[in-house]
């Protein structure tokens, strides 16, 4: 077991509310009780005002950096090569790195909606001691973030130092920052949107079809049938597997090689790389996540658009003015394009914000936000340092370590 | 019943080779017999020096102009709002169009492979007695070429004026000009590639996985039991269907806008306009498309690569010299990139051919092939006209039209 996290084992905590004056979601509609599943990484310091919440995408969790006890010995821990896989976004958490957990308090929370611990469409329904299925409430990206709201206030923190995330944690962010102002003092939403596009929609309307499309569904009651729709949530894992990455960076990982061939085999098995990347990944998924919470999850997405009901995208952030907001592309990102964040900017400088705003020339498609370690490194420390100063946040002092 | 086609009624027709002597694929395996359905459009000079074949993209047919007789009464043959649909290519096709059939023969033929007359996976295999199903050898853009080259022997036309087409009739275009470059004079590869990229073989795995998913589909046995995969095909239709639009023709053709609903329903109905044409098209198509067929035309696309095996592109059109060549993209298109046509253009260029390029500003992605009307004819016709009048081609005379 090789571990490279320098965060080592963490546990994952759960926080149970609205056990008795239910949780009301954007539709109307009500739950109760709700549970998020957690992990914390660094110190709160005396004040509180160290924290920083990192928000996930589509397929995270609240696992965003170290280990779980148990990861040695699951499947799912381990990388392809047998090593074990950190959480997922390790890479920037810990001492010394883009999140230094020697300087912040970090919190990462599974989604409302999701399947790693959060409550979601597979979890029990108190009423009627079944999963939920597709009696669970549809969830939007603003419900989720409600309940993020719950958890800080139960962390005992006012204000957020920082929240930041990519792709749908950037959702996140900005429903943060549009909708909680005060409740954070920056905000960092990387490759992302403030309006899901027509072509987003598409993409999740695809994904959720290869679901419905798989008779294992059975209408989101399969739980106790002991089959899933494995078949379906693989296809929809696959192609969000091409959206993540560019042109060119399948050119780079796979070009037109062959996988265990020398010459076309003029047939239906698996044969170039790139075929082989998708398979091996769809059906890895299939064994880490629930098929209803991808459609739960998928919807949510396909809701956001904080331009909603004015039409002006400026309005939304009419309350954030206070918050310093640092906006991230990348060009190769064809899911989430530049022109996305560059309106986002248009609309915050509107609206009176504090905006840093980069385009990174990356190659890596939409996956740059997790890839591009040392630029992202970089860009987070430095703004997370002045922002740190700026706020005189009286941050642990690390021997050796310049505060 | 309105009928906009100037071409008029057209009847499909026949060619069946290979009864004999066995047709040999790419791949070693023999069929016996082959059969094209084909149509004509326009008359063919004495010389037989006029005629352009046209070849049709994945999901096309021989139908390229004019109606079918039975097109009025068949729910394939109907647009959205009940006229008549004509054949694919009707806007480019006809008397006065960028194919003039007052100067020109047109031929479209049906691919081999094909599920709209031509030999293909769902035809019965002679020796059984039963449709081949899987049993159908796998054929490559090659094999469809050559057995195209049957077809205009059996015409008795030496020499093509012209080869044209658009996505995998582009292919085609370029199989012609590579492997049988004495039979035609000129080349009009429009939004294509030499060399299929992983980003498109990824977008066809995924399509043949989501057929592979749907437990109807049966190993390709699914003939006779009076159902077919239909779930799963109308998910490989849906992918196609947003990468032949941009994310700009999408807000334009959609936006967010709702499809019978005024506000989110927050539950997994149809909604957005968007999510409504997919899945009307992805049904749509399941009606007139075999599965098995789809299977078969991505995967001979997937092998497509002119560059193999010696790796450069130029060494594929060095006995293409004589060939004029138009080449076509458009800027919007991120199936087939621009830089697709412009690695061709440098390829042919260095091989020494005659080399016409455009890249033509458009914001309807892939389908502006199809779509950019003006444009295509007046480029379409300029070149066409050069190339008669360089040829000195004998084009039938046209009472008030310049010859």
């Amino acid at each position: 077991m090789s571990i490279h996290s320098s965060i080592g084992i963490v546990e994952e905590q759960f926080f149970t509310f609205a056990e008795e004056s239910p949780f009301r979601l954007s539709s109307g509609a009500t739950l109760s009780p709700v549970t998020l599943c957690y992990e914390t990484y660094g110190t709160l310091n005396a004040d509180r005002t160290n924290a920083i919440l990192v928000l996930h995408a589509l397929s995270g969790s609240g696992h965003a950096a170290g280990f779980h006890p148990e990861d040695s010995t699951s499947l799912a821990g381990l990388t392809d090569s047998g090593a074990v896989k950190p959480g997922w976004w390790d890479d920037c958490i810990g001492p010394g790195k883009a999140f230094d957990t020697d300087r912040y308090f970090v919190i990462c929370s599974n989604v409302l909606g999701g399947c790693y611990g959060s409550t979601g469409p597979s979890s029990i329904n108190g009423q009627t001691g079944n999963p939920y299925g597709l009696g669970f409430p549809v969830v939007t990206i603003g419900d989720m973030v409600l309940a993020q709201v719950e958890l800080i206030n139960h962390l005992g923190i006012d204000q957020l130092l920082c929240v930041a995330g990519g792709s749908m944690g950037g959702m996140q962010v900005l429903a943060w920052a549009a909708h909680h102002p005060h409740r954070i003092k920056a905000a960092i939403p990387l490759a992302t949107t403030a309006q899901h596009s027509p072509m987003l929609i598409a993409l999740g309307e695809v994904g959720r079809q290869a679901i419905y499309a798989d008779p294992t569904w059975n209408q989101g009651n399969y739980y106790k049938l002991g089959r899933k729709p494995d078949a379906g949530l693989a296809v929809a894992r696959m192609i969000g597997h091409i959206t993540y990455l560019s042109e060119e960076s399948m050119h780079t990982k796979f070009g037109r090689r062959l996988q265990a061939r020398e010459r076309y085999g003029y047939d239906f098995a698996t044969e170039f790389q790139v075929e082989s990347y998708l398979k091996y990944n769809g059906n890895n998924f299939t064994r880490r996540f629930d098929a209803n919470s991808y459609l739960y999850i998928t919807k949510a997405m396909d809701y956001f658009d904080l331009s909603a009901p004015t039409g002006s995208l400026a309005a939304a952030f009419v309350d954030s003015t206070a918050v310093k907001f640092l906006v991230v592309s990348f060009t190769s990102d064809w899911l989430y394009p530049s022109y996305h964040s560059k309106d986002l900017v248009r609309a915050l400088t509107a609206a009176g914000a504090d905006v840093t705003y980069l385009d990174i020339v990356s190659t890596w498609g939409h996956d740059a936000f997790l890839l591009e370690v040392e630029t992202m490194t970089e860009l987070l420390s430095s703004f997370l340092g002045r922002l740190a100063r700026e706020e005189s946040i009286a941050l642990p002092t690390v021997a050796g370590k310049p505060v």
